[in-house]
């Protein structure tokens, strides 16, 4: 496997496009985005838990829970059609209808994603208008795929997209992907939400068995500020142009396609994490030697979610005793008397926690570590065999000022 | 009942002294308390459900499982005594033992509780000069018991005190407690520590009751930043000194009294959110008719609870999308089609959502209201009999500066 340039469009047979329509304020900010397939791609999805949910979820977990193929998605910045009633619902199914219109496929072959302002309508003129127009320029070429990774951000600082080249039963594949959201959820202007395209030839229900399984040590492993979004999206669509001899049972190829899946999972995870509102670092938690699976990943996202830990590290103040707390209520098992602390960074490693208290080590040294663009804690808890990861950020002023700030 | 003077002293039989040993960084903050009992006295208490549980809080617990009464209550601020290992457990049992041979009682009798900085030990000559001079000036007068208020405090702006009188079986019984925290935990100067005194006489079994029944209402609904602290505890200490028939079963003097003590941990618990970490104002939730007590506290809690929720009544933001999307992803049982959201303080009230849409309301007007020293949102979930109230704060740049800034 090999990173490779691109995102959305890095597969063979798809294509996208990104542009202003005029949905968000100011005269400059894309808004709207493309996604195509040229054949009918097979399609698996996860949806936020949220019990709000946004009317293009319900419209994308219809169309998972049917099972049928998809050609095209429709995605939208600025509004984020939520709390809008049965009015966002008919707006939704407007959007797919246009867009199965102007590309001459069903309505039930089009995904819609929104990601916005909750509680406001959708300009369905400006959709339109934007349907028609993006629906024209559709391209493969990789500069059309940033187009749409560009114009589905919101507070992002920067575009996310990532794309692998693979082999599957002899032949290359590639897998690519983009995504917005610089929080599990900023309700003005928010949402998490991730597109990932592939050429593999795979069975619908194995891309779905893949992408569940995956999620719980990606995209569920991190966490800006808690707070779960209406709009949480994360879609895969495989139209199998590579031509490779179809997965369709578990195996090695079944593996090596989910290892490529987890690889720009995980990228796309760590980058939410990394650029999270008002963000100065990524904070990355490891717990090793969990007794479970379950207990490693709920200790580590519950050291990388506490407020108290991610002020610390905004401070690069060595606070150990905030991460041993957050260990403690998580729910998760582990003995505090065998738990060691380690905190590393390109700048240095240093041991803060020996036997649940505190090592003998130098406050400077540990706060010159803390002050790299990511920082991570391993933390030891001598208890099993099971580990995981997540990933967040520190809590600044920054956060206080988008968050309070925003419509004031 | 009717509320009165002072705090953990309003009772008959119960002294305190608040004082300077020299345990916090300075020159003039108090940092040792004792209250004590003139009679042993029936004793309740509950504590953090960390699973890191500093080694007062296992000390006290013991004592409360054993059931036997005690005489006084030892109170350190500046240092946590917690993640400190033996050392830590047996700087606590000195702490009991040197109060007992000061008071002439058993060490089984004397309860300790810390707050502060996790991790250090505690520095026992310091707390032995500070028990014997404490031991010297117990008083049972008002100002006795606010230095005792004052000495618990660590990042708090307030001492937090109350007091109430009330009739039971024909005698005048008092109930006075005073508290400290501006969190659920800040672990560096941290930790919510609550203490009440009454001089009913009551049984062990139905002060116990009575308090678990009522911490889930009181206590238990206050977030500051969602941390749960290594420390916190709360006791409550019943002398029988007002000589009223000793309440040993249920009936309507058992009911008086915990409306007292309702009163009590309710006051004292809105103080914590009120003066939480940089909060400019209290922020209370009240859910109205959902299906069952659980939900409404769980949905309550969700609402104070979510950082973005926090940040837009910082800044005055009328965003009501946050708080339906932290009913969405609480857990607690609603259907959100159904769910009204009114705020209100003593500036106005103003309906901002209508079964689960926004409901046409002016954004200045929303604004004016939520500049108000104490807001409440009213959830009205239209599901159900039951409601619960939770207590919180904004999220403000001081919470950031005070847990980012604190050690460097």
């Amino acid at each position: 496997m090999k990173q490779t340039d691109g995102g959305v469009t890095a597969a063979q047979g798809f294509k996208a496009f990104g542009l202003r329509a005029g949905i968000k304020p100011g005269k400059t900010n894309k808004d709207m985005a493309m996604v195509w397939s040229d054949t009918p791609a097979a399609y698996a999805a996860v949806f936020t838990t949220n019990k709000v949910k946004a009317a293009p979820v319900l419209w994308d977990k219809e169309i998972a829970d049917k099972g049928n193929t998809v050609r095209a998605i429709v995605i939208n910045s600025g509004i984020a059609n939520a709390c809008t009633g049965e009015q966002g619902k008919k707006d939704t199914e407007t959007t797919a209808l246009l867009a199965a219109d102007a590309l001459s496929v069903s309505k039930e072959e089009v995904l819609v994603a929104s990601t916005g302002v909750i509680g406001a309508p959708l300009p369905m003129d400006v959709i339109e208008k934007g349907i028609k127009e993006l629906s024209g320029k559709l391209q493969s070429d990789i500069e059309s795929g940033t187009l749409a990774a560009e114009a589905i951000m919101t507070t992002d600082t920067k575009k996310k997209e990532i794309a692998v080249e693979f082999e599957l039963g002899g032949k290359r594949v590639t897998m690519g992907g983009m995504c917005k959201g610089s929080g599990m959820i900023h309700p003005n202007m928010g949402t998490m939400l991730a597109f990932v395209t592939t050429d593999a030839a795979i069975s619908a229900d194995l891309l779905k068995k893949a992408l569940k399984e995956d999620v719980k040590d990606t995209f569920n492993m991190v966490s800006v500020d808690g707070d779960t979004s209406t709009n949480d999206t994360l879609m895969v669509l495989a139209n199998g142009c590579a031509k490779n001899a179809p997965v369709t049972a578990e195996g090695e190829d079944f593996e090596t396609f989910k290892k490529a899946l987890h690889f720009i999972n995980e990228y796309l995870a760590k980058r939410i994490a990394e650029d999270g509102e008002g963000a100065t670092r990524l904070f990355e938690t490891t717990v090793l030697n969990a007794k479970t699976k379950e207990d490693a990943r709920i200790l580590a996202r519950s050291v990388i979610s506490s407020n108290l830990t991610k002020a610390a590290i905004f401070g690069k103040d060595a606070n150990w005793g905030r991460i041993l707390c957050a260990l403690g209520y998580s729910g998760g098992d582990f003995v505090p008397d065998k738990t060691d602390v380690t905190i590393k960074s390109d700048k240095g490693e240093i041991q803060l926690v020996a036997g649940g208290m505190a090592a003998s080590y130098s406050e400077d040294v540990a706060s010159e570590i803390l002050g790299a663009d990511a920082v991570t804690a391993v933390i030891d808890v001598h208890d099993g065999d099971f580990s995981a990861t997540a990933w967040g950020c520190d809590l600044t002023f920054d956060y206080v000022t988008i968050n309070a700030d925003y419509r004031s």
